[in-house]
């Protein structure tokens, strides 16, 4: 009995992994969507797979469903989260899972989205379909951390992105500093913003670089084109792009570009998730604008791409922010350390 | 023919890793000398293995032999350096092969010391000896950086360790740092200065902190009275302990310190090797002392345990020098990155 349990167990994780692998395919393109997929299993066999493309398009359940097409009778469905049981732009999908007479549904995460949030459980069991909830559930959410945050908390999830030296330092003292981290990195970086509702900037950053901030490396999965622009937003609390003579910068010049004129941050962040449907937001912008985030604890995850140099003791900081005392630091967990190209990427948790 | 050879060769490599670990149990204790291991097959069976424990004592040759006994006729000998054919305070190695009727011999680095020096592969093939050399070099050779160096060019392997905060810093404004990495980075550190024959500090890193700089730690796989204590050299330019009113530290209390008074780093290096047999030098010291070697170019690995915190803008920053431009950074390869309890330690060759 126990043999059997642990045999199910581990069968149920490795079809979950396919599911997982399925909503990768997503991870750039459902925007605002979250990404799901969905892997369907009759008699240990695989017999229908798919995961939601696109905001507007079906569900992953619909796809999997179509391929196993008869199949489905008594097949058991492993879906990454929690299937929807409101008629939105698409019907229900616990509906068309009943309807397609599958026997059992393996569900990594509970989708917190008020209007799901265990109603697609409770639909699959008073249709008699067994029901488990759990198996790699970190790994499924990990897809998901904006949207999951935002249905939960209202609030985004925020990722700061630095580039650094290894003495943790950003530009010279002239502000010379193109480039510390390599092409390699940089491209790294589009996969952040592809995963990204929303990119904040500081009215330095557009000054000092005249950034483009948009998706355009042929590195994804997905050609740039199918992910949607992530929005803009530049705080000018001074106003300063108002009063620049030369302001034809290129964020300056597209009209969907938002300018946050105050410095009241976390009020930022609630207006991009009640407003813009934005969850997942990236910072990309200078030392003030890191340090305000991070002193403000309004960032959830930092990534740094760090360059194997020294640029001396008199270049610029990586953050502004003045702690008094070694008990005023940051700390953070370290979630990952990989080498991108010749540089090191980390991803910390603040602790 | 051919897939005999390189069943042979796969065989060599496999027979040398053994080999190779059975140096490592020298690692901390051979100082000046190398350390080196040995395993004797025959007939594809390990029959003998040894590794040098200690200067004065037998080479790893002998003991293996002595475990292979009457075995070692007709077998291969694995050897992660050359066997010297010199006597010094021990008979020479070759011979000792020869004598034991040993057929072939395996040898993954030749020994630049000028007493050896190619010497011993030249002796075993006057025997009639076949011998290979070559097969995981690198590997072998990793073992003994400072003494392959200073043999080759009378310098020693410079490491210089730092211990610093994701944003470059080693300590607050005021000068409190106690501690910024953890616990696990600080007894890793204990294992540079086991391997290392000399560590060099500042008059202001013994000012600032009266460090012990000793082998304490039971980290390690030995005991840490087996580890000959490295030499301590402070550099004190200034004569700046001279005049401390309250010079009672522990380094100046200990006769065997010895001070450096000039700004002639090179110099420093070369006696090092040529008066005191020091061939592997560990700088712990503080971001002055750091910057005078790097940008001198005389460090040959810079180890940074990196904690995973933000100290600020105005903290200290963990190298003096100061480049110009971008051009005159200093870069790095990163040879190896790892998590030591919460921190990351790098690994980092100059480019």
């Amino acid at each position: 009995m126990s043999t059997h349990y642990h045999s199910q167990d581990a069968q149920d994780r490795y079809f979950m992994m396919l599911a997982i692998e399925q909503a990768k395919h997503g991870l750039y393109t459902t925007r605002p969507n979250p990404a799901v997929g969905c892997v369907i299993v009759h008699a240990g066999e695989v017999v229908g797979q798919g995961f939601h493309p696109k905001a507007g398009e079906p569900h992953a359940e619909v796809f999997a469903l179509k391929e196993a097409d008869a199949r489905a009778v008594g097949a058991t469905a492993y879906v990454t989260l929690e299937p929807c049981s409101h008629t939105g732009r698409t019907p229900p999908c616990a509906l068309a899972l009943i309807n397609a007479g599958v026997k059992r549904v393996v569900i990594a995460s509970l989708d917190p989205n008020p209007q799901v949030a265990g109603r697609g459980v409770r639909l699959l069991e008073q249709a008699g379909i067994e029901v488990k909830v759990g198996g790699l559930t970190a790994q499924a959410e990990a897809l998901n951390r904006g949207f999951l945050k935002a249905m939960r908390t209202q609030m985004p999830y925020v990722r700061l992105k630095i580039a650094t030296s290894l003495d943790g330092r950003t530009a010279m003292a002239s502000g010379e500093s193109k480039w510390i981290t390599s092409t390699a990195a940089r491209d790294d970086v589009q996969k952040l913003r592809a995963q990204s509702g929303v990119i904040i900037t500081g009215s330095e950053t557009v000054i000092a670089d005249d950034p483009q901030l948009n998706v355009r490396s042929n590195q994804l999965a997905v050609s740039p084109e199918q992910v949607p622009a992530p929005m803009v937003v530049v705080l000018d609390r001074r106003q300063r792009l108002d009063y620049d003579p030369h302001a034809n910068y290129q964020l300056c010049r597209r009209p969907e570009t938002l300018y946050w004129r105050n410095d009241d941050l976390p009020s930022l962040l609630k207006t991009l998730v009640s407003e813009h449907q934005c969850y997942d937001v990236l910072i990309e912008a200078g030392a003030s604008v890191a340090g305000s985030f991070l002193s403000q604890q309004l960032v959830d995850e930092l990534v740094v791409y760090q360059a194997p140099c020294l640029l001396g003791a008199k270049a610029r900081a990586m953050v502004e922010f003045n702690p008094l005392s070694l008990a005023q630091q940051l700390r953070f967990d370290i979630y990952q350390h990989e080498q991108i190209g010749v540089d090191l990427k980390l991803t910390l948790l603040p602790l």
